[in-house]
């Protein structure tokens, strides 16, 4: 069978999976993400990887590409699809159990999605997102649109990433600033603006040409450059009552986060093609601009609306792991560690087997990871092994009975006696 | 909009998803899970959901229903499908990484796999699996045979189970024993034998008698009714070269597991179907025998060999951790807590917004699970949210400056002053 391989292991784009050094650390930071999550009182919820394609479409949602699910053998399975957010998975969570949910509901949800798209960088066919949102019967609290980003930023300072920023706006800013203008149909405009980022502001304003005056565009743009507080805003004298509106939304959440600097107005943040009605957020590196966000969301008015005759408004927003976690590793600026999560290799000495087990087991009672190396091999070579692992610590069970336990410490070379009812490790993993 | 909604919000059948309360616990077992199989040195591993068809289809296995990756849109996604188990991408891992993997490779993976079954009882088409495998190059150490047991017995009693055993057997022991008896095609003998569970003792025989002769159908049942040591099958007087490795080997797996009293012989266990050339586990409820095996595996000689030109032998047992939990879920036997993981509501009092938010950010500073209250309702509304989260503590921050803090536990009605940077909960989280 070995003398014919007939397969290459290839990797599939688009489907990241990576070494075991680097998931021990991606798993340090979902363990990071999910404590930060519960630390603000939020449930965690999964939900299955599939929904019926008709609850995966029911926002006339096109623009991501969505998997399908067939039977090798043959029959079709319905009509079922692998989801591509966490948003419509949660909206039809929460229709569903409604009456066994308390509200304002909030849940947290760390899973992978796919999405059929043509892989690029830090963009994947299946990546894992960590999303937080709230969903109320008829009202959210504005407090949560204030709550959610300081959620995030907590998770994202704990993670030590390079500087990022956390723009802030509210759909109804622009939108408000459209009707002050008497511009005919604002949801043009918040789509061209929301390309700024790709096309700049010159292309921004090529494509608002087509529709409007040279004044609005113009004033559109004076909008679209503004950073930092509201006042700027209100100081180019639009007026609108949804403009208000959106204004002091938009105030009352810089207000509350006015401790956090690098959370920031800014007024060409539309979040375009989504379902947004007022406060939006968008997450990006301040070294890579150009980079996908590594957050975003916002407030939407009712996505379980297709499902159940109540409404369900809610304001969320999803951070996208894979797409931080990859670039980091791509920088090389994550900091790995052994593959291995042990604290100590057990060597096996001649002939005490049972003593080597024993001594392992004691080790394991007392919380810590124990490897006991696997056959009786020269001391060197076990030795090696642990090296070659990163485990930092080589613990010899004693030779004969009556003689002591000793440890070594295989940075410095230090062997000890040491005691496995009270031995511990007096510094921190490296790389943990 | 949510005047008509159009799509009731249907479980699908066979994919599970848990009310809150029920995946606390699910995320309580899957942390104790993960633990212990650190503790023993494994390395974590993620494989993506998807493997190409060929690799998935490499072992010629058609015994599980794959799922197959379309696109909504059109575009067929070359043939991609979801892993059914977690062996098969392992090894196409293993052989794909080779050169940067230290040996014996240890590993474990938590991971959702899919099979396009009929959903029964314990049998999903989503579910997640628990997988400890070690794989190393050309032989592994039959060390391995008794640790990966030990760590298994390790998670099962951590999760304080009803009675379960784990049976050991041996592939050679039934194939080596049928050589002895003359049998010309052991392999008809292991699959007849395999379905002693479904079909007793008695449709063994019948379709054994097909083929063989009376005595030795005999002799086979009498084997298959052994439990305990090999000692037993010894006295049976039947011999061949390959039943004497076979009982040598499961005799080193059954000394070293000694001290364990529900991991037991039984030479009945065949794990028919699969690849196995050597040690079986399977593991059992005492008081559903025919709910199915709640862990299984054995040693393998070469899964990879489809994709490189080396021989990875491996052993392993795989976690039917989704299986397991909903049984405990459908028999009561869960120990389910309140919904929310939060520790403490913070009340949110009148114009005391700052206050209340410098409050909760104390508290979360010190490592506790905090829910802020999100609007300015009376404080007997706020408790009533708190109760019926299950939140066992409220806070109530001054209502004026230089007044101390209080704290209220709801389960005794005590309220007592309190400081934010001194105050612990002196019980355990109920339900955690």
């Amino acid at each position: 069978m070995s003398e014919q391989p007939v397969l290459r292991p290839v990797p599939v784009g688009g489907f990241p999976e990576w070494l075991p050094h680097v998931r021990l650390v991606e798993l340090r930071w979902l363990d990071v993400i999910r404590a930060a999550f519960e630390r603000y009182g939020f449930c965690s919820v999964e939900t299955p990887s599939v929904e019926r394609m008709e609850v995966l479409l029911a926002k006339g949602e096109t623009s991501k590409e969505v998997y399908s699910l067939g039977r090798a053998q043959g029959a079709e399975e319905g009509r079922l699809g692998l989801h591509f957010d966490l948003t419509v998975p949660f909206a039809r969570y929460a229709a569903q159990h409604f009456n066994e949910l308390v509200f304002p509901f909030k849940r947290y949800q760390i899973q992978r999605v796919w999405r059929g798209e043509r892989p690029q960088e830090g963009r994947f066919r299946e990546f894992t997102q960590c999303d937080v949102d709230v969903i109320d019967v008829d009202e959210v609290a504005p407090h949560f649109d204030a709550e959610l980003p300081r959620l995030v930023h907590d998770v994202l300072t704990s993670l030590d990433l390079p500087p990022w920023t956390l723009a802030v706006s509210n759909r109804k800013v622009l939108q408000g600033f459209c009707e002050g203008l008497g511009v005919a149909e604002p949801l043009d405009v918040v789509r061209a603006v929301d390309k700024i980022d790709k096309i700049g502001p010159d292309g921004v304003a090529a494509l608002l040409a087509e529709r409007l005056r040279p004044a609005q565009v113009e004033a559109v743009l004076e909008l679209a450059r503004l950073r930092g507080d509201v006042g700027a805003v209100r100081a180019l004298g639009v007026e609108s009552a949804l403009l208000a509106e959106g204004l002091d939304e938009l105030d009352f959440v810089l207000d509350e986060l006015s401790d956090l600097p690098n959370v920031v107005a800014d007024f060409s943040v539309a979040r375009g093609l989504d379902y947004y009605t007022g406060t939006v957020y968008e997450g990006r590196f301040v070294d890579w601009p150009e980079y996908g966000a590594i957050c975003s969301g916002g407030r939407y008015d009712d996505l379980a609306g297709s499902f159940i005759r109540r409404r369900l408004p809610g304001v969320g927003l999803s951070i996208g792991f894979s797409r931080i976690f990859a670039k980091m590793l791509a920088e090389g600026l994550l900091d790995t560690g052994p593959a291995s999560p042990a604290d100590v290799l057990v060597v096996l000495p001649k002939d005490r087997r049972r003593t080597a087990t024993a001594t392992a087991k004691a080790l394991r009672d007392r919380g810590l990871a124990v490897e006991l190396y696997h056959q009786e091999d020269k001391v060197a070579k076990q030795l090696r092994y642990a090296s070659r692992k990163g485990i930092p610590f080589a613990w010899f069970p004693p030779f004969a009975d009556g003689r002591p336990h000793e440890v070594k410490d295989l940075a410095t070379g230090v062997q000890e006696e040491a005691d496995p009812a009270s031995w511990s490790r007096d510094r921190g993993r490296p790389g943990r």
